[in-house]
């Protein structure tokens, strides 16, 4: 990965660049064969006047003549990337391939970038009315405090455990703790932590972020060539949602989590008890929480007694975004798909340091697209 | 597919609805089960405002929980989706997948596009300093007369037969015959066929399209489950070249179109000669010649001469772009690659009506991204 933060005065194609040199070299693999180049990005056009940038990151890394994708899944683009590079190694078409997604966003203004995220929702049903993200998430919440008596306190819990994850990334856009006083019922915090879409506040969302991360694919058999630590992809999952969250049977459940979720461990023949930890994709909090139910970690309506008790900190019985997930890591969003399968890969191989989750072999991530209208999973082993 | 030509008043979405929905008729597919769905467009974001349109395709044809994709790798975005559907199914992820492309882009003004377009080209080295897709286009086209004897006239002539069997082609953007005399060499031709970028004329360059192109995919064992006549994809190849044209050994030669090309017939297990026929990527009508020499149907420098000779007629020995190609098929970026594959899928079948090409079984296609920086070629056949 590069650096999760801003990144002025450097293009999109730099970032990508970086961390694909970073991963290529990780690998072992500046001098090795390349066969293709996936890059995941939602924006690059409408941002940075890109296109086809596969194309650009085989021109910057000298791979001719690699094949060149380029994935826009919104911000499941980096999960998409991922699962087409692993069916083009698993059918024999290729034996190496480079993932990489970015996003070069922070320099536009935030109310532009709430705009474009919001492509993704349904063009006559939510967008044309003025529906945004986290407008969505402010009904999603209440919604989830209505039924499961879940507090806006719980919300904020996601945010100090996330930033204590995140302070020890350094990798993570935001490193700083906070602790729930600092942003939760004082009038002090009050003023610190503005209302975005009510119950959601300002740290209720992830930031805006400039990144970009890279995994470099092989067939198993090939592995070893590169490390004796390879971690395996060892199911996937995709499925999709019904857009107009308000033509949804029951809005509380993200049943695209649900089903790709099953779908990854199925493949993978294992349970979400065997998962060590996990990274979701905690856009807002709220839906970490609700992702964690729908993932099959907790009974719905319990993610939040989950949260209270510890199970998902750091230390508890499973870790939920050890990295500071897109709250504090950052949420550049064609890299963050990415970006959660390099944590889990750098938590399984031991080299995650000071948020190192101990004796780590199984993970499983969801990255989303929408407001679960795309969902890409995957669980990962440490063969 | 859809019509191609100008189709205001709808969506984007409402043509990838339209040619999703006539392919899986087409296929007696509408009752039955679709696994993914992978669309490509170029511009969707820039140009419509949407992001993710494979979820929006699910969503608008109740395909859930089908898996979702959007490919976006230029004007060869069709081909991606294509190549990497047919990875999804060749490693048994999916049974069957929906390929949709599709671009609505003529209600933009035509500067516009051409800037849009050139979004693919170097930044640093090409598009900062005003370099378009016809300037490119130019260029080749000199160097091919200094070098090759090509006259103005040859360019004109893959017009006039492209033209040709548009006019056969009820799908075709421009169904419009041209003669030589109307497009060349009289003062009337003159006012007629402006210049773009010398030589190149407006009769040498596609035009802006709308318009959507679908398939159906499925594993070879299930394709007699939904047809008597499958058309198997017997090969594919996919290659980059160095993005900025200037810096190429010899910009006579697309070097991506001379990989993908031998590729493709390297898997089919088949050479050029054994081709019927072949949808070439005439976005210029100099790259219909240059295509046709660099896929190996022709010996470099030569390709002009079987054009003057008739060979590359509906007719001839080698028809090249039956369909009337881009140039009056017309060019809705996204869509191009697969709607060359539908041409051939009915070109193969029996059914391209008076543009059929006898005896057809075995076929071409070059769908290129770029000035040949990214092109994907298939071999298709007839089982």
């Amino acid at each position: 990965m590069t650096k999760f933060g801003r990144h002025d005065g450097r293009t999109l194609i730099d970032l990508m660049t970086e961390s694909s040199i970073r991963a290529l070299e990780d690998a072992g693999a500046r001098d090795k064969s390349v066969d293709a180049v996936y890059a995941a990005s939602m924006l690059a056009g409408e941002l940075n006047n890109r296109t086809a940038i596969g194309s650009a990151l085989v021109d910057q890394l000298v791979l001719f003549p690699a094949a060149a994708e380029r994935l826009e899944n919104g911000p499941a683009a980096g999960g998409s990337a991922i699962k087409n590079a692993y069916c083009a190694i698993a059918c024999g078409m290729y034996d190496t391939v480079l993932v990489t997604g970015g996003e070069k966003m922070r320099h536009v203004r935030g109310e532009t970038i709430t705009d474009y995220v919001a492509t993704m929702t349904h063009m006559e049903a939510e967008y044309v009315h003025g529906i945004t993200l986290p407008s969505l998430a402010g009904m999603l919440a209440r919604l989830c405090m209505e039924r499961y008596g879940l507090s806006k306190e719980d919300l904020s819990r996601v945010a100090v455990k996330n930033h204590l994850n995140g302070s020890k990334n350094p990798y993570a856009h935001i490193q700083q703790p906070v602790t729930l006083e600092g942003i939760y019922g004082s009038p002090e915090a009050e003023v610190n932590n503005p209302p975005i879409a009510d119950p959601i506040r300002m740290y209720d969302c992830c930031p805006v972020t400039d990144g970009a991360a890279s995994v470099l694919l092989c067939a198993t058999e090939k592995a070893k060539e590169y490390t004796d630590t390879p971690i395996r992809i060892a199911g996937i999952g995709h499925a999709t949602d019904i857009m107009a969250v308000q033509d949804r049977k029951d809005p509380a459940v993200l049943e695209a989590v649900r089903i790709s979720a099953a779908q990854a461990f199925k493949m993978a023949k294992m349970t979400p008890q065997d998962m060590n930890l996990a990274e979701l994709h905690d856009a807002f909090t709220i839906l970490e929480i609700v992702e964690s139910e729908d993932a099959g970690f907790f009974k719905k309506g319990t993610g939040h007694i989950a949260l209270r008790d510890g199970v998902t900190a750091l230390d508890g019985k499973l870790p939920i975004n050890p990295s500071g997930g897109l709250k504090a890591r950052g949420h550049p969003v064609g890299a963050t798909g990415v970006s959660q399968v390099v944590e889990l890969t750098w938590q399984l191989r031991g080299d995650a340091d000071r948020r190192q989750v101990k004796g780590a072999r199984r993970a499983f991530s969801c990255n989303m697209g929408g407001f679960g209208n795309n969902v890409v999973s995957f669980v990962l082993e440490r063969s």
